[in-house]
């Protein structure tokens, strides 16, 4: 299993490394959860280098992959060199987009006719490329999610955990990274919000 | 302003990097916030690696400086070529620890007879050292507060700019990062943890 976490040059360290610290609550030896980067470096929005640990045309045999969020998504999906190394394919992969991530899952046609969660700052972006966005931190269909806020990198993370492991390794996976004293409050909120997109 | 965010071999992502976000929402042009680590790269618990962008030398002079979390943080304390090289002074500057950071503060004697707080891991260690152990998320007293979960390091990282921004600025940068739909509920609860502790 080797989920690939999309994180682009101008990436959001929320949106990619939350998403990681949570996968990698899985302990399994076939349990692989990787940065995904254009380049072997890239450099965050706020200046933090991070080294890649797979390159983008790796996505393509992930099990999973979230793409990640950033300020240069804009500039990513006009980026045809970019957006020709991704060939993600939600019959065989679950795909997670956070944030603005959710733009470059529109661009690439993934989203249909699909609702779909971003941040507030993307969602006319994401409203232009004719998907229509909800004001909710996560939403699935099928194999495809979405989620809006950087905050709500957990919930994607705990739904690819849920799909593949199983409800309640997501909600251990949540207790484990949630706040001392309200550990409990917080995995009843994240399971409830993405438990009504399981399969039954 | 300069905020240290000390980030050893062996961190935790979300403990440094979720902080590190929060704290970058605030836009002025005195205002540094830096990953802060004992050599030029460190690597996660995880298997990220990072750049540093100051050393640790460079706490001594920061504004604020917060001691983040990992699973190293026994042989840190245990190393004196590493604590030596900090020298934190609550007298000039805010000290905020997360999960087993505080245990690093408990052992450098700047936690003395205040309780704290840390993750469920550490906490052993930390009464080891003689510190009263919270079971809440927050606790500051003075220029020293601790947190547990890593998931609330937005609460550390909200404390520190209500200490020199304010506490509107602190609430409108938990906004930003909290998730869709989700945003006036988390940003009540976090200030509720913080807001007890700041000064009258």
């Amino acid at each position: 299993m080797h989920i690939a976490i999309l994180t682009f040059q101008g990436f959001n360290e929320l949106d990619s490394l939350v998403a990681l610290g949570v996968l990698h609550r899985i302990k399994k030896p076939d349990w692989r959860v990787s940065l995904c980067c254009p380049e072997p470096q890239v450099t965050s929005m706020n200046g933090v280098t991070v080294h890649a640990q797979s390159l983008l045309e790796d996505a393509r045999d992930a099990d999973a992959v979230i793409v990640g969020s950033g300020i240069l998504t804009r500039e990513i999906v006009a980026t045809p060199a970019l957006m020709d190394r991704l060939a993600l394919d939600p019959s065989r992969q679950l795909i997670a987009a956070q944030c603005s991530g959710t733009l470059i899952l529109a661009r690439l046609g993934l989203l249909g006719q699909v609702p779909a969660c971003t941040d507030l700052t993307t969602k006319p972006w994401v409203q232009e490329a004719g998907v229509e966005v909800l004001n909710q931190p996560f939403f699935a269909q099928g194999n495809v999610a979405t989620a809006g806020g950087c905050l709500a990198s957990p919930y994607l993370a705990a739904w690819i955990i849920a799909r593949t492991e199983g409800v309640e390794a997501a909600a251990a996976a949540l207790h484990y990274v949630a706040p001392v004293g309200e550990k409990e409050a917080y995995v009843a909120n994240a399971m409830g919000r993405i438990s009504p997109y399981l399969p039954a």
